[in-house]
């Protein structure tokens, strides 16, 4: 019960976050204020609603459970009316987001796996740890799609991985149950991200090795 | 009955219309026949494909209904061939195609308001609003993403918001019955956008505020 | 059973031949591993994933059967850590390609006329031609997408045009059996495309005509 609270505040945290750097996204290519809330929307919920789609979830919790939707617009129109303001202090945004990170990635294992019994037989281990990256990374991915730009997460920093390996460790955490597996997630997922952020780590890249 | 058919007859207008706006953006990209097709149909019914995985109605209607497939690929070839004529009147599109808008706009509505005593309760109204847009400004969407530009609709011009708009004016005229809310919401939708076209209406900048 | 047997080893040929294109395509976009594994996966995978959602066949097989994910990823991988060489013969992979294509093509029409019975009325063959194309072609098309970049199959070049015209050749030699069906299938398609390819075929483009 607790801790189901807990990853429900962290939750909104990451929904606001994720809206919100969708939201200067908009800003920095110039939209109205429609484009701030279609950006700000699909930044935060599309992740879990391509989760969903896939799992054969329909309609996705992110369209009809009202607070979630309601949430990402509402922050997104906020930036937008701040927005002079906001965008000196972008990055700023990304220590709550590191946060939603962590509870995209959690949440988007947890309801994988709730699926797996109906999956393919040994396939599970690998859909948790997609979906999982999936829900945190795809609403960026969609962000950046919208914005004519390559998705940032494929060319550089530690996002993405850090949300696949919550995968992981949820998965190797689940005995000590779900409550507990997506606490430790997040714990992990977070901490990993903010870590790459303080220490500018990257993955590797092809072009530049070995020049 | 009778409202049903005029409402079936502007759904022609908008699949041809947006068909035509699809297949002109192809060519002003230099694509191949091919291009010209998957853009025009993109345009016309990747909108309303996309409200229905959404909403769990798969295959969906788009893909199965022979007509409507049929119609934005033929409008797409004609427009193909006539290319060289027709993209001297780019702007005549543009009426039809805000008959389409009112007419996409209204069956979204229909359709997600169909699906409400399914949906979570209270998230009715949204979910009808934002499937409405979907389905009347999704389809332009995709068109500029497969053209590897940023979405129109998010930068200038009312369009989606007028199809948003739609699911309101939808909700609010529902008691009045289904067929009478669907001809007011296609004649409202129809008619802001035209305003707006004729007036050069635009949604708030934010980069433009305050400047 | 043994004309089962060749059409998943041409299908495997095709998911290793699509996801080092993919990965490839990373490269030249200066991606790190990530993106390298996700263009890799979509390029292999998102078309058939996009035909299962449109099909209600959720979770798509494509993200379950660990085989084939797996495949994708260590081919996305292996390209990665070889990139200073591979890229040098990119050429090379038409070949490989060109079978996949065809592989893709006709076990997209068979997922998709296996349907059939539960589609509209006459909606089947149309139906069939589309998800045989987006089976086959939708995996190049996010590919680009992701690296910003207009969709190649829309532009120039017999792809999914070949592809398509699979969809056809499946339904016409269907009455021969499914599995005499894929055979003719993916001979036809392969033949198409690596004509296509030595001969320089491309559709026609409205531009370049009457100029």
């Amino acid at each position: 019960m607790y801790a189901q609270l807990v990853v429900e505040v962290l939750n909104y945290i990451g929904i606001v976050a994720f809206a919100v750097s969708g939201a200067l996204k908009a800003g920095e290519k110039d939209m109205d204020l429609l484009g701030f809330v279609v950006l700000g929307f699909s930044t935060a919920l599309a992740g879990g609603i391509m989760r969903d789609i896939l799992l054969g979830r329909v309609p996705p919790v992110n369209i009809t459970y009202l607070p979630y939707p309601l949430t990402a617009i509402l922050a997104s129109i906020v930036t937008f009316y701040l927005y002079p303001h906001l965008r000196r202090y972008r990055d700023v945004v990304l220590y709550p987001d590191a946060v939603g990170l962590g509870a995209f990635a959690a949440i988007g294992a947890d309801v994988a796996a709730s699926y797996c019994p109906t999956l393919a037989e040994g396939g599970c281990w690998l859909t948790v740890v997609m979906l999982s990256a999936l829900t945190a990374a795809g609403g960026g991915v969609v962000r950046d799609v919208l914005a004519a730009e390559i998705p940032v997460v494929l060319r550089r920093e530690i996002y993405a991985t850090a949300a696949a390996a919550g995968g992981i460790v949820y998965l190797a955490t689940l005995p000590f149950g779900r409550e507990m597996a997506m606490i430790i997630t997040i714990l992990v997922v977070t901490a990993i991200r903010i870590v790459a952020l303080m220490k500018g780590w990257e993955l590797p890249h092809a072009a530049r090795r070995g020049v």
